[in-house]
Order: structure tokens, then sequence, then C-alpha cells
């Protein structure tokens, strides 16, 4: 595995940073998407796009706990069930808004994320509606608390 | 990286695997994810769930190829604007429709995949569409060649 990048987001510590994208959007606190320099021409092309898909490295979380109970859970679940950080490979998935794009820079503003700042990212892709949105998927209860 | 599982697919060479999750959805063919003992516990409340999240590890593909020319697209682009397999982190992202569930046996069957058979997985999660689900994202070009 290699680092593409990091985040630079407004949470700092982890009482604060929202616990999903959801809150992470409520909150209305921007961040930015840093590119090493040596992958900056691989953003070529993405300059239109609306949304990516974000992978990052959730480095601090434990990768032991196959299952969980969450504080704001009713009962404990598989990591699988969960959007929880601390799975065997520590890989976020966060859906975001682009507001801001310099390729040459390679800095991405991004409208919210919910992640610590400093935060390494392992892989962008370019969000696509017509295999990735699924407006009536249905969570059951999994998930519900993630 | 640990590999929690395998998918099983219809594909066994490159030239007849469908190259996104739209041409395997119109090839109708269905798919498993198989999860190794050690880990199945942590399928443990994703039965409800209809759609999931699944991160391949895509082993056989070129990992330096920051800029690429796609056969079917009219130029160059970045590899963060495309979905190809060819990426300096390996991982897939397959948003999938589950059709059978089997917890204890660690299966997943699946509506369809678009990766070869053998294919390790690094990662499931639930598909939440109030986080996930962007219907009216714009990819303006960007991964229309995915």
């Amino acid at each position: 595995m290699v680092f593409i990048g990091h985040l630079e987001t407004p949470w700092t510590d982890r009482d604060t940073c929202p616990r999903n994208m959801t809150r992470a959007r409520e909150a209305g606190k921007p961040a930015r998407l840093i590119i090493e320099p040596s992958y900056r021409d691989g953003l070529a092309g993405l300059e239109t796009t609306s949304h990516l898909v974000i992978l990052s490295w959730l480095n601090h979380s434990p990768r032991n706990l196959i299952v969980q109970h969450p504080r704001h859970a009713a009962s404990a679940k598989g990591v699988f069930a969960l959007r929880s950080p601390a799975r065997p490979n520590p890989i976020g998935l966060h859906v975001v808004r682009v507001t801001g794009f310099d390729a040459a820079m390679g800095v991405i503003d991004l409208e919210a994320i919910d992640v610590l700042d400093g935060t390494p990212v392992v892989d962008i892709k370019p969000y696509i509606p017509a295999i990735d949105a699924i407006p009536d998927a249905d969570t059951g209860r999994a998930g519900s608390s993630a």
C-alpha cells in the first residue's frame, strides 16, 4: 500500500470528529485533499466530476474487533455490518462533493469529510451514479449505527 | 493488508470479464463472496442489507500507470479519473446486490460482479443510501470510460 495523499480536515480529536458523512455534512466545515506530487498527473480528467469516492487509511484504529458493540447501537454487530473505522483492513470509504480543484497544485477542496486531520489517502475514484447510486437500497438495521 | 475472503465469479479470463458493474449486471450471471472462517463472525447483522460495498484486491493489475489511454476513450486520463483496475493501490470498489446470505457458512450470493474468478476481498461494508447514493452526481466526462 502506498499513500497517494492526505486529508486536511477541521477534526483534530476523536471526540469532535463526525462519526459518519451525514454528521460531517451537517457540520458544514470544508476539508482539503492534498495529492502527493508524484501522483498529481493522475488527476487529469477529474476536474469535471462533482463527487469523488475517497478511500482513506484509518491508521489509528484497532484491527482485531470482528464483533463490536457501538455505544449508540442496541446490540453487538459484526464489523462488516458497520462502517466503523475498526476493521481488518482500516480502509474508510467516503463519498464527497468537490468544491474546488487545482490539479497542478494537487489540491481538491471538499464540502466535508468525517476523518481526522492528517488521515492518509490510498485511492480516489470518480463517483459514477449509474453504478454507485442505489437510492432504494435497504439497510434493514445494518449500518444504522455506522 | 489481509484477505478476508474471495470472489467466485463466472469470469476466468480478462477478455470476457465485464469491465464495469453496468456490464456485469447486464450479463446476468451471479457470483459468490466466500468469507474466511476467522472473519465470519463479522457478518452478524448484515443479513438485512440489500446491497454491499465490496472492496477487492485486483492483484493482477499493473500499479505504475498514472496516466492511461483506455482503448474506448478519446484521450488519455489520469488514473484517478478512471475506474481502471490499474492503480497505485489496486483496490476495486463494487456496489452489489445481495441475493442470498449464509453467515455460518460464510457465503454471500451476489447478483453480479465485474472481477475475475478468485479475486481476493479486503473489506465489505453495508451500502447506506443516505451517505452513499448521490443519484444526481455529475461525472462530466470523467469515469465515462471506466
